[in-house]
């Protein structure tokens, strides 16, 4: 027997393999909601363009009720031999309705269905990545407001380089995540266009209104060229792309973590909650969520990496090829909501040892700038040879192993003997943190008003939402 | 002797190999213009926050200007070892003007002041391709409107499906040209705020003016927090997100015109200005530059992928590592640019055979959904019957080697007795295309609407622009 | 309740998402067999070196062979909780044999046995794409012995180069395939060393056989260093790059097939063994598989290059990371062998039309080398010169809108006196590739006598095997 | 004017862009001594054969000779016009011997030609970085011997895990290295085929001897379809798969330089050779080659995942998208070189702080295994048991805030009562790593086996190399 939906004009079986490289419902069965979504609004148009009747839709709708709660309760049962989500439906609704199930496909194609299927899947991908990023937005905030003074050091090349506060570094990453949210608001407003009644290519000859379908499902409006319709699969690849982005960012954090952790540092520990054990040595607290989070970037790299390979050079229109759109992007998305969940149960739960963290902060003369900047304020030096002079001073404490607040004046003086005892005013981290009071600085009160605004625009768009 | 920025501290020279990594000005030169431009901005806001004096700035101002000048001559040597770009022009500028040159760098870093360059030359990247991709817009809706009714097949896996018109397959690489420039548009309004003043991740002490050095380089407003101004790279890692996906749209269209070019399709023919011949084969026209744009693909995607490994598991804030941002940033724009600018040389020289195309366009049954269509509507058939009956008739039809429309009207009926010699209305490929009026689809009234549509916007664009 | 296997010093659960995020038994549950095989190994070898008694290696052996046969028969129930293949393992043996179960995790660890179990299971993914491969190699020698002598169109950039035979261009494939083969072959080879015994990171101090081991898993020998040996990952990522090359080279074949069935090509066809129908165009025959192999290039590469981010920057010795290295990876070798059987049945399927294959060869002056080369054997002339020379005949061949052999002589004469009508007697595609007798040439007595050569080859390789 | 190599039939000058895109001469310039080398042996053969004259032979190498020198000595002018090397070469030898120059180019094309410069090239490539590891595997193992007793912390999961020795970890590496050179190795012996007399795809029906050039150039053999030898690039692919596994181990040693040389780690120190200095922050010591060698990685695998884009679903033979193999190559092993050569001076100049890494080792319990071990070994307890008693026992330590050695024995006796004061004697640092004598164990007797072993193995090589 060949197959039901397109087997017509076919007088043989596909061949064994074929049908396994060819069956793709094992993935799209996950587009079952919006499949049947999209096909009530198609049909609830065919019947008020007088395309079918209100009748046949009132019973098409239904049927497709009744498929929904099905699948919803576990009671379906997806058929290989049916090959997609399509056909399963499709199928389905003819056990339950009859002859006027073949009526649904009427002035649509696979090629059409598929592209609003999945594009109704992303957007829901969407929704909830904004909301699992707003979410880590706030943990972060409320973290560094507890932390807006909470000095620790710097780092660049992961050398000390100058105290910052613990609430800053936490804000950075609040940045970083309202790119990542406008880059998926971006993708949103790009995706959100009806590619639905462009039919297999080339639209359709039945007086079909693609305005009330795109508005029935929420789209902004129809796609405008039908060939671009079925042909476009950029709104996977630039939802892709943000979620790599913000992919690298988790895994930014997830290394700080693992770092941060490493009883060489222990900057801040992890609870019970967030570490995991060893099966051969006792002692382990291994900071297991941070690792898995940094690896979970190269599965969504890589699903961007695959999908963008795989649309290079397809021809319009659709192409079978674009049937690999799904599991690699889907198992892409699924790891980022994973990292970005995982990452947010980690600000929760992490505790910064604040007595290591000021020391640390003051290790490695993390004041030296302090001591430069000093010197081209006071004693109007150029900066270029005040980073000498401190430069040299550091050397010197460095030979006697002390800190640079700890260096006595007169070794000071025989470098520089402008220098004044003022000077140690700027060499503690508490002093030097305050002082970088520029826009954007690591100032404490720079900090807690920088969390506070993200707390208050947070709440306001969570009251919004 | 060690190096004169930042060798204070250090007794030994570096290492041959550590010079020959470490060294970034073949590489950062490409950012003098952005570099000089950032430097004056700094100057003359030190100056009037009264950081420095009036008169340095003066000076440096002339010095960097003179810079400009010698460079853009091509009269200024760059030494490797001053390292990069930013020691290479306040090196110069120490010869020019003295210690006052040394003043310049107050209340910055490298790392704020690479990451502010960087920017620039990535916005100015985007517009350049912007106007690249309205150029590209530009070309196709002018072979649109004068192919608005020119019949050609439409292919799904590369089998004629449906009759569509050249100018409508034009058309839809419009629109992917319009979703591109809509990506680099938004990824510009993400990039463009100012890292300058973020020091080098904390912030300074000194009372600069962020606001006022972000408006003079025409940035939106200075970045929120130093350490992320510092750490961020998502601008160049988004510009070449947009970028890849643009040139897997260019590389669809290549990959077309390397199949219709063929001499066994022939739809299209190139002059010579666009194909090259054989150093053997005598008879030889290669669409090489289509081959090339599909090619460049790979090297978009590399650049873009080579940099979110770089940035994988980075902490903050600046590590050496990103100072592999730009070779292959900018080798990946480079090679966008190229590819946009011969795809439209190519569109503008490409003629298309059109009694090729015609003829091609009525093979392989290419209005069966025509006729399946016409079943559904005059004989009220479903949709999924009506597709059943079709496959049918072609069956028989391609049994006896002739197209639709010549099989004889009885052999239809014998398969459906209610067709009537209405149906060869629906047959012809002229007919098939111009009842396809639905939104979006390929009826020639709707492409040459949609083309002077675009015609209109483009040219509205041009001139505000 | 916190986690049997390494909770004693926990007193918190895991947090739910850390738990969601850590477990891995949905992915390494395929890995049963192997981890079974290892741990029976491992207790053969601890009994033999007096570590545990023979009983209890007895009984631990005996309850896995139990477990082995529970999974087999679909009757085990794997459990969330367990976390991972491992702990599923030995949780089950110690409900069979009590205590003695946890004698079986003596001098080793979670690292070195999941480093064991992979090896195992990418050693069997090893030798099935090698059989795989074999196959598909019989498939195309089978046909290119039927067709070593049809004629057909070479290709370069897509036109018409000179004539080769379909054989010729079959053998191209063998031999990508047994360069495909030696690369899993040395894969293997370097593969095949056991990290059994490495424990943790450092070794052990219970007098273990790590030969006794390897030996009995059918390994080399055992990994000289037991750090590396639990950090490696290389035998997955040198996998992976076969398996991507190889994927690119199914890619091509899968190119040809798309392009060669399509009805304005039609080089060959397939039968519907191979082909679907559209559930909107009832003519369709379309190349689904042929299509999918193309795109299953991106998972195999998409796999590749995640698992290479997961690994950058991770330093010794295990790191969770390294838990992400197997469902990429299961996933990219699944794909890569679809690709390879579904090319080896449509490799048995597809039907040349060789009518069509020898008008083709003959088209777009293909013969044009070998009047050049005629013009340099017969009148001495430079290459370069011939070239020229072949360059305007064809041109003015192309003017009138005949074929070279078309042209009449003096036309010919015209351009180059000294021409006689024995030229004639290159300029039939027969004549052209019957004339390539160099080393790897196309003509047919090569073609054949390759292919005569690779069917002894692997048929003998088919004997030993 | 029209093309000189090619242009016979063409009446149109290239499209300015179509030049820009097409012209390669910047990029294979680099392959201008294999290209000479290979068309000296082409010459030699044709002669040798009689193809064409000694005479003309002679002249062709006597030209080529010049050329070689000119262009050795910077004295070359590379015309854009001229398009390529090939061209470059031609015309160049067409000044220096007049029209014979014009008979070099009989039974070759540039299709096989390019292809065999470039098998030469990276084949070079490979013997360079082969070289490269070599002396990375001597500096390690250098330092392995000198630091087989060092004991630092192993870690797992960055978490302290058990006391190594620092010889041990250095040693991990020369295991990876020579994974690394195998893998070059047999990617040699797959590339050392030559593609040579190929000609455009089809051989050619000049009787030249194929075998003759293939050993002239010290290729094991010419390959044996002429349809694959122009079509393929496996081995640059296979080089690149090479280089990005080798470019990952390199990032890995390149993290752990930058952890251990962060001032909270502290575990070993660069010298002023491979430390770079900031330009604001007086006091930094910046591992900035580690970083860059760290970095490097994205450059080598966004090289390899361009060309496996660039190769997929390229139809056989030559397509002009195989030109793009270069440059991201070339780049791609230049990143790769500097890397290891960066990496052995570092693992030479490296400073381990010994006291620091013993002091770190026994941190964190790290001998917590050893006491498991004992009370299996001692008190015959199953090491599932033994492992939760030495939890509870690691948890009363870290309670009361002591390390497991000092820990008084009762309060382990309350958890275990037939612990005895002899557990003392595997409690310490020393003790431990000296237990862990199995086969690739830490012990620094098999340590400094080990180093001596590959000592001599690289000793050996190197007098044979």
């Amino acid at each position: 027997m060949s197959n039901k939906m397109w087997g017509g004009r076919f007088s043989e079986r596909p061949d064994e393999i074929m049908e396994e490289i060819n069956v793709s419902i094992d993935v799209d069965r996950h587009l079952y909601a919006q499949d049947i979504a999209a096909s009530k609004a198609h049909a609830a148009m065919l019947a008020t363009q007088g395309i079918i009747t209100a009748s046949d839709a009132k019973n098409i709708g239904k049927g497709l009720d009744t498929i929904l709660s099905e699948i919803g309760k576990g009671g379906f049962t997806f058929k290989r031999a049916l090959e997609d989500i399509h056909m399963n439906v499709e199928s389905r609704l003819s056990e339950l309705i009859g002859p006027a199930a073949g009526r649904l496909h009427t002035a649509r194609s696979r090629n059409d269905q598929v592209a609003t299927d999945f594009r109704l899947y992303v957007r829901d991908v969407i929704d909830e990545t904004d909301a699992a990023l707003a979410a880590f937005q706030q943990a972060l905030v409320a973290r560094a407001l507890e932390h807006a003074g909470t000095v620790m050091p710097g780092f660049t090349h992961l050398q000390t380089a100058q105290p910052v506060t613990f609430g800053h570094h936490l804000l950075a990453y609040v940045e970083m995540a309202a790119r990542d949210r406008g880059r998926f608001q971006d993708a949103r407003k790009r995706l959100n266009e009806s590619p639905l009644g462009a039919a297999a290519l080339a639209g359709t000859s039945f007086p079909i209104d693609r305005h009330a379908t795109a508005k029935a499902l929420l789209f902004d409006r129809p796609m405008a060229n039908s060939l671009d319709a079925v042909s476009d699969r950029d709104f996977v690849l630039e939802t892709l792309s943000a979620a790599s982005i913000c992919a690298v960012h988790m895994s930014r954090f997830a290394e700080e973590i693992v770092i941060w952790t490493s009883p060489l540092v222990g900057l801040i520990r992890l609870s019970d909650k967030f570490t995991t054990g060893s099966s051969i040595m006792p002692q382990k607290r291994n900071p297991d969520a941070a690792e898995l989070v940094r690896a979970k970037t190269g599965r969504v790299i890589g699903a961007l990496n695959g999908l963008l390979i795989v649309m290079k050079g397809l021809p319009l229109a659709y192409q079978k090829d674009m049937q690999e759109d799904k599991q690699g992007a889907m198992e892409g998305f699924a790891a980022l909501s994973l990292a970005i969940r995982a990452m947010t149960g980690m600000v929760r739960d992490l505790a910064p040892d604040e007595a290591k963290m000021k020391a640390a902060a003051g290790e490695g003369y993390a004041t030296a700038t302090d001591l430069a900047d000093w010197l081209v304020r006071t004693l109007k030096m150029p900066f270029r040879e005040a980073h000498h002079v401190t430069g040299r001073i550091v050397a010197k404490a460095a030979e006697g192993g002390v800190a640079l607040h700890e260096l006595p004046l007169k070794e000071m003086q025989a470098i520089e003997p402008r220098i004044t005892k003022d000077v140690l005013g700027v060499l503690s981290v508490e002093s030097s943190v305050k002082s970088r009071t520029s826009f954007g600085g690591t100032a404490p009160k720079n900090v807690a008003s920088q969390a506070k605004s993200w707390a208050k625009r947070l709440e306001k768009e969570r009251k919004l939402g």
